[in-house]
């Protein structure tokens, strides 16, 4: 059992998070899941639904796994140091970390990515970048994987990234398994970027 | 502004919900949404996320257009009479009735269905069917668009097909321009079931 520490903070991006959890939610045998927030009770992702947080910041556990979404709330929480400190010590302590759109801009500002490849929602590419002038940034890349490290574009390519993550784990015939139990059309090929053209990067 | 009410059990699909809100949450001057359920407090979806409940079944105002998802939970819901209740006397409100997987087969059960084309789930397809000797199943659809009611087939159909809903309600440039915001691979053939052929439907 591979346990998960979600972060979430007000304004993440709704399917940032739960693009990836649906598919780990499949298999509740292989994968524990825990929210972990600042502050206790709820926070509101984007599209207005209250998700109740697990674990508060102060009192994380180590995790095996971590995935930190984007969104509308990144640039709100990029200058704050109790989720800097956490990224800092959660990402030194995982096997795997993952971020899906601004995520990456969030382990960037907290220096996690230095020195490695990594990529981060199209739209705002410009605006992600600036956080890690030590990172490789890649542009046109559905998902990157160096290390540790799965960083990954919008919406699409978080889903997408997820099931390579569980094709990482756990071989690509159980990621294939979920992804037709599902019934998700998975995109495997992590060079396949049509929103670096559509967005000019 | 259109109010969107999306039912919430426990057992919910994660992405059967969120998938959909995802993308009506980019347009927040256009569509409120709300979050029904028949008890108080939060529901616990597929994948162990605790969702607050917005609005009691009991209490529910009339919506534009509601949401049903479909999910592990759904079996035990069918003979809820609560819930059976508000889908017919929501769906009699609504401009727009949706379902996402299995969520067709609660709709069914409540008899909203009947004498229309709908579609489902395809790995559940014949257990979902049952609840709808009436109605008339398409076994290879992405989603069924017929009358007021929209109905998906899984996770992927059910993104696109609320898609579709945008389009319908506000048009075509808007559903890509939220799409491309989103960084998600908008899917716009309705008939495209690559699943009916997995699943043997």
């Amino acid at each position: 059992m591979k346990s998960i520490g979600a972060l979430v903070f007000p304004g993440f991006e709704t399917l940032d998070l739960f693009g990836p959890l649906e598919f780990f939610g499949w298999l509740p045998a292989e994968f524990s899941i825990t929210t972990v927030s600042e502050n206790p009770g709820y926070v509101t992702c984007r599209s207005g639904q209250r998700v109740a947080v697990d674990c508060l910041l102060s009192e994380s556990p180590d995790f095996d796994l971590i995935l930190v979404p984007g969104g509308p709330g990144t640039p709100v929480e990029s200058p704050n140091e109790a989720i800097n400190d956490w990224i800092r010590a959660a990402s030194k302590k995982a096997d795997i970390v993952m971020s899906v759109c601004t995520g990456s801009a969030l382990l960037a500002r907290a220096g996690v990515l230095d020195g490695h490849k990594a990529t981060t929602n199209k739209m705002e590419f410009n605006w992600a970048i600036q956080f890690g002038p030590n990172v490789d940034w890649v542009g046109k890349a559905r998902w990157i994987e160096d290390g540790k490290f799965f960083t990954s574009s919008g919406v699409s390519a978080g889903m997408d990234m997820s099931l390579a993550v569980i094709s990482h784990i756990l071989g690509r015939k159980t990621a294939k398994h979920v992804a037709k139990c599902a019934e998700y059309s998975w995109t495997e090929d992590a060079t396949s970027d049509p929103f670096a053209i559509q967005h000019g990067v």
